[in-house]
């Protein structure tokens, strides 16, 4: 009995082959070993939404080894990576995808640079190295083979790390990055509640939102109410809220904050009292 | 060995994230226990739809316990509810996504309020119940808790129900409502194979379509022929059949009905004899 | 323990409920067989795509039973089949959807046609034999029902097939047809690298892409460069190279060949040196 399981993050999009395959792979180099589909819908290249979105799900993460393919630099010089946090292990592109989840999980205590192609697939591409070499040597993890033996060990400090996301208080207003829409058209942003609190916006008080930098022909501010939860807002109401990560986010009651602000992901967004 | 397994009925869409955490929350509660897919395309907050994918899918589904997460309403005062009905255990908000399947399951036998938050998961949210309540307690139903411990007993008849979806003869027309599109532009209706019958409809003979109410400007019924099966329609040709949950179904060969007739979820459709 | 695995090629649709209900009957029928989501982003009743994209994974795939569902003559006269090649059975309407896969795998050395209904499942509908025929009998290989058991002997020869992708010489020029478009916008076509060598076009190289046939509005060919990987090339850049099924494919790094060029599956293409 193996008691790790893997996940998989990818931006191959839902019901593709490309993730049927690394299934099938897993299947053939550990049968027996749960492997959990995390995320497929991350937007294509998005390396930023990808490392969000693993740091975000990891504190419901089994134990186990995380797998997150999101790679547009696939066959480039770009280094490919296992690395160990406390319970988890993550594999991957050197490309930053892993770097909130490896912080979040306390930081990489150890690191390897996947050079040994023995435990790769026999079959192998320049496009693909989810199925050549990222879930072949997940396979081999969950299994017991120690990291060390994947490949030359690392600095863990040598690792890619993407920006930190903004999220900052600015006089009495905050200052917040557009982190991921979901198919709802909720914009969760890189803010906490503590955020929330500095500038004085509490539970059931209005707050302004608008985008940031504003251009000249850029609309007015729209005003905003925090509530707790979507359905304490009236249909069709724009409303701040702790959304399931613990984040600030933006939504629309049976809408799209989305749509409704036409602001995206990556985006900076300043909330601040009405007063 | 446990038996039981649990199926996931959500609108979080395919390949969400909320999805993947779902089925790590389910991991780490009950290792070991399968966990089906039952459905995510559902539409963002579309109880309706969801409740009727449910109970349209339950003769298929095994023994088990199967959570639906359709719930614009998490984080209100809306119950969280838990209920067995035969072989099947149901889990979801109590805003009448379970109810038709528990109808479909013979009645809800026994029901509680999930107010006991020792079988929740530790790290909650006020914006995803699926993930801190309805997975939580599914695994524990799964691993053999029985109902009575998740909470306070409830009187099944007071859980929530939605209106019976429409399908009755009106003279010599059939009006019944439309439930489902599907991916293929197939329209569900409610309708079954006697009330056809009671229009006098057989198998290759032709009938009028029109959506009710009519409108001034709305295009004249739409000619369909009945027949067995899509194969059975020449390229494009408007037919009406009987669909893989014994429904009266519109279609389109190689087309959508859904596009062709212009014509959603929820709209009434009247089905008449040409002569 | 079953050794055996099942994998599910469709074109439902991502987190469609027809996948779930899939999923259940193989639970019931076949409980413990790992059951791998191998594609369901097929297009609507494209049998080609299907066959295509069923033949390339096979490589990869565990010895098992692979249901293919891409069925637009679904409750007509098309037979319903199962092959043994090799380590793998396949399973699905006998439309040619199973015939690239087949050939792959060193051609049908035994077929049936699935005429025993013991072996289908017990709610039966005119329109779903993914459901209600093919998965129920990929359930009974798993399990170790032998092929012959579930049906009348066929010919192997009989079987469907489908005309091979289009890929060759002309002169100095390759012809391909356009096999695949991914999720990223690439186009994967029907030639090998060796068409790229007689043609002359080594790596770094510079080629001309055209639809074919042109017609007289038709835009000029596009200059294309031969690389190794994505990353190869610039920002927006047209280039050629192989793919991770070995195929010689189009695309634009970090944009969609498929939008650059507007050229879809089924489409010729013709690849030419520039000089």
């Amino acid at each position: 009995m193996v008691a790790a399981c893997i996940t998989l993050l990818t931006d191959f999009g839902p019901g593709s082959p490309f993730v049927g395959v690394c299934h099938a792979v897993a299947q053939r180099l550990a049968p027996g070993v749960p492997v959990i589909d995390l995320a497929h819908d991350v937007p294509p290249c998005d390396v930023r939404c990808g490392a969000i979105v693993l740091a975000h799900a990891l504190p419901h993460l089994p134990p186990g080894v995380h797998v997150a393919v999101v790679d547009p630099g696939v066959g480039t010089a770009r280094p490919r990576v296992a690395a160990v946090a406390g319970d988890h292990a993550f594999v991957g592109p050197d490309n930053g995808v892993l770097s909130f989840a490896l912080a979040a999980a306390g930081g990489a205590e150890r690191a390897v640079l996947l050079d040994d192609d023995r435990f790769w697939w026999d079959r192998r591409s320049t496009t693909f190295d989810g199925r050549d070499v990222f879930v072949p040597v997940a396979a081999h993890l969950a299994r017991g083979t120690p990291l060390e033996s994947l490949g030359s060990s690392l600095p863990p400090s040598s690792l890619a790390c993407l920006p930190e996301p903004i999220a900052r208080l600015e006089g009495r207003s905050a200052l917040v990055e557009v982190l991921v829409a979901d198919r709802f058209g909720n914009l969760q942003t890189a803010g906490r509640e503590e955020l929330l609190e500095r500038i004085g916006v509490a539970a059931g008080e209005e707050l302004l939102v608008e985008r940031v930098p504003t251009a000249g022909a850029e609309p007015a501010p729209r005003r905003a109410r925090r509530v707790r939860t979507f359905g304490d807002a009236d249909p069709g109401e724009l409303v701040v809220l702790l959304d399931s990560d613990a984040r600030v986010a933006l939504a629309v009651n049976l809408g799209s904050a989305h749509t409704a602000l036409g602001i995206s992901p990556g985006e900076l967004v300043r909330l601040r009292p009405c007063t």
